[in-house]
């Protein structure tokens, strides 16, 4: 059974609010691939826009430009070693997906691959050309046009990370494999 | 006494690629300023580059259009009120550094206002104009040219949270005030 729910719109940049590391998900109908990357950030809430940083080289970045979308998908700390096997192979070597065994279904605006098990939220995101950056930084914005999240880490617009949630804590790369996971939940305090 | 130590340009990108949250710091040799910021990537490890988004209706945003240049630091756990009190209110209203009593020292190579006191590491940035994507998605490129961090928590290129550091775990807004303080570190096995 899914526990995931439809995350409104305005909602949807503070999935990436806070630096995760994500699944770039991309298909041009008859291929398709996953890959993990770091280099993510919100640019905009209203409407829900994000830069993503896609290197030359790979795959996806061909195919995100000759299909114009892109999807992305949380991974929590329990996906942690599918997230770097999938950072560390390319998409010209065979399906991904098939390798590791994903399960993904076909996200409901882009049809866009999107991955739930082991993950904490996704997005699918349409393409705003802007060729200048994607050249220059390796930098492609989006525009978010659908997202879900899993409601035991995720609600009514507010990441839960506590004590009962730990393997959908979301990980942050800090290269070579190595991992941090989100902590608990602090508030700030007025000074 | 201080436990920076300058990081290698090779390596500062690393101290941004988890997605903690920043402050930005700015000044026009008169005037100067200190914002928190959750929103950056690193776009480039050699040479180091960097994409941060400032709103246009902040007082950074045109200390940095003045300038040509930036600066970032990387607070802790132990800053997590400081980072909020600074990300709440606006420049314009008087300088933060006195209201809330930030020590700070002029960055190496461009004069920046950097704070150890509290943070993990700190960055000076030449900006790079873009005036399509500043207007377009509020985000400034730049290029690290001086960085540094606390060896207690960042040595060699690499992050080094664990129990004996939870104070300069890095911070990562997840918003209205609520931070997940990074974890200590899990490494990725092999699939």
């Amino acid at each position: 059974m899914s526990h995931f729910l439809p995350v409104a719109l305005e909602h949807a940049s503070r999935l990436l609010n806070h630096g995760p590391t994500i699944l770039i998900t991309s298909t041009d109908g008859t291929r398709r691939n996953v890959m993990a990357a770091a280099w993510s950030t919100p640019v905009e809430f209203t409407p829900p826009r994000i830069a993503v940083v896609i290197d030359k080289s790979t795959f996806t970045r061909e195919l995100v430009i000759s299909s114009g979308k892109f999807g992305i998908c949380v991974p929590g700390a329990a996906a942690i070693d599918m997230t770097y096997a999938v950072g560390s192979i390319s998409g010209k070597e065979g399906d991904k997906f098939e390798r590791y065994g994903l399960a993904s279904a076909n996200g409901p605006v882009l049809g866009l691959p999107v991955i739930e098990e082991g993950c904490a939220a996704w997005l699918e995101c349409r393409l705003i050309r802007e060729q200048h950056t994607e050249e220059a930084y390796d930098t492609f914005f989006g525009e978010v046009v659908a997202a879900a999240a899993d409601r035991r880490v995720f609600d009514n617009g507010h990441w839960l990370f506590d004590a009962s949630n730990p393997g959908l804590h979301t990980i942050h790369h800090l290269g070579a494999g190595k991992f941090a996971p989100a902590s608990s939940i602090v508030s700030a305090k007025p000074l």
